[in-house]
């Protein structure tokens, strides 16, 4: 799925700590990727601005919480760049030069900004940052001439319209300066759910593990997570679909043959839920435990976390600061 | 109208030679007001790229010319700091973060724009960059903290929007980092009909006079001028009104007194349109020559242009920089 040549721009608003909803649909992949890939992981502050405009500690507070949590999680600042979006201000000018090519009605019309208009309550206070933001995207994604983008089904529009800017300015200048980029969609089941059985983990809807989870938060966490309402004694059938803690070890479990015996077994009735917990807590406490004290070890000396997030934003404009010399050389706007 | 310690922000869209309606609506008075204020002048080719998007050279090809027009004018590079757009980066960076600060309907709702969308026949091809100009004129004008900004009438509305960001930007990080800016707006008889009539003079049009018009061409003009259609033999009483010759004398007698006394024989018949055109071209000649001549002087090294241009620029950059590191302190940006 992937070759060897490709770049990949990938990251998050940090509007909060991650969680392991996260590590199942990117930061897992991210440190797979950082082995074979050029990676860049975009910490978006300045994104995270067009809808928080004025909330700036909520965004700014949690720039090192996420930091933190990618690298304990095992991204590698040696193989992966992290750099901070609104310390690369060529992203911006960049994005300044793409929103020449591309009409409003086409950003209106983006079913990933549609959505997340209507999820927000936008109305006429939708702020032109945030209709926006998915040119303000396409200038990260080209930026860097990533081949490769992770992102979720609901934001492969985002990519499309990152591809028709890449071919819009190419033909404008008659050269191929940018590069498109394709959308590396994670497989199904790759979301995990809330522990609640909502449908997404989500640090708003507070159904979320964190990375600094104690052994008895994660406890209590695998104790309260939704199973089946309807199994009310041991001998009974269960169901295993929207069962939490079966989407938890088909995410977590080293052992799918293990995982399907005892999806039978609880099928067919004679497996009661805290016996199946018992079987996921402890795959859970040895996930996390690593992670807790890197992150815990990483959090007592923020100046090291970041100074990696200051060296890996200078190589970020490095590379950002190329692009955009090759598209103002392109446009003719290199005048000295 | 103006203080001892305004700082004036105002430009040009390069999209071709400046000619005296220009001169008359700014070039005459930034002349004047860099004696006593701190005046930035900016090539805006970013802003004329937003409705040429594509057309680069419609563009780039003019900041030289413009350049030229300005310094032939008398606008000293060692009291106004001239600068191109694009070589500042950091006002599309500050223009990032404004365009969170501003709803889509309210720019929808700017009465310039929506006269400029109607005027380029903009429908559902309308470019954002364009809608959202508006917001990166609020960026040219804070990033220089100018509290003075010479605006035709029609472009009062860009200032109100200008301080609606700086006083919502304030609030947001309850400090006054950016500074209001008030509309100069010019005594009625600053604009210059074309020589055909029409109300504004305009390349567009074929109706202007540029500064590099040669002795002849100037004297063409001035026969083709417009004067009053039914003045058909000198005895005739005239029309002053929509006379064009008469607007160029209001524009350009040193002599106010004699221009009434024209008009007065003009209406009361037996004064010919001959004799009263041979009464402006001197003027127009003599106001002329000299500006051409350093034209076409400084346009015979133009790499001394440039370095006028790269100079200001960088200038720019350094004020524009510092407005900018406040700007993203004061939102909790500066992290390192």
């Amino acid at each position: 799925m992937t070759g060897h040549a490709d770049t990949i721009l990938t990251g998050d608003r940090p509007t909060g700590p991650l969680h392991l909803g996260h590590y199942v649909g990117s930061l897992r992949q991210r440190v797979e990727l950082q082995q074979s890939c050029r990676q860049f992981i975009l910490l978006a502050d300045t994104q995270a601005l067009t809808d928080n405009a004025g909330r700036y500690s909520k965004v700014t507070g949690n720039v090192l919480e996420v930091a933190l949590d990618y690298l304990a999680c095992g991204i590698d600042p040696a193989r992966s760049t992290i750099f901070i979006q609104s310390q690369v201000p060529e992203l911006a000018e960049l994005a300044s030069y793409f929103l020449n090519l591309v009409s409003v009605a086409r950003l209106e019309r983006n079913p990933t900004v549609k959505d997340e208009i209507r999820q927000r309550g936008f109305q006429r206070d939708l702020p032109a940052g945030f209709l926006a933001y998915p040119v303000s995207q396409a200038a990260d994604i080209t930026a860097f001439k990533a081949t490769l983008v992770p992102v979720g089904e609901d934001q492969v529009p985002m990519i499309e319209q990152t591809n028709e800017i890449v071919r819009r300015f190419n033909t404008s200048v008659d050269q191929e300066v940018l590069v498109p980029a394709r959308a590396l969609v994670p497989a199904k089941g790759a979301r995990l759910p809330g522990i609640d059985g909502k449908a997404k983990m989500s640090k708003s809807l507070g159904n979320t593990l964190t990375f600094s989870a104690s052994p008895d938060e994660i406890h209590a966490a695998v104790h309260r997570m939704y199973t089946d309402p309807q199994h009310l004694r041991v001998c009974d059938p269960g169901r295993v679909e929207g069962n939490v803690v079966f989407a938890f070890l088909d995410a977590f479990s080293p052992d799918p043959a293990g995982v399907a015996a005892l999806k039978e077994r609880y099928r067919a009735g004679g497996l009661g839920d805290t016996a199946l917990k018992r079987e996921l807590e402890p795959l859970l406490q040895a996930l996390i435990a690593p992670i807790r004290e890197r992150r815990a070890a990483l959090a007592a000396d923020p100046a090291a976390v970041w100074a990696i997030l200051r060296e890996g934003s200078l190589r970020a404009r490095e590379v950002a600061a190329q692009t955009l010399d090759e598209v103002k050389r392109a446009m003719g706007l290199a005048y000295f």
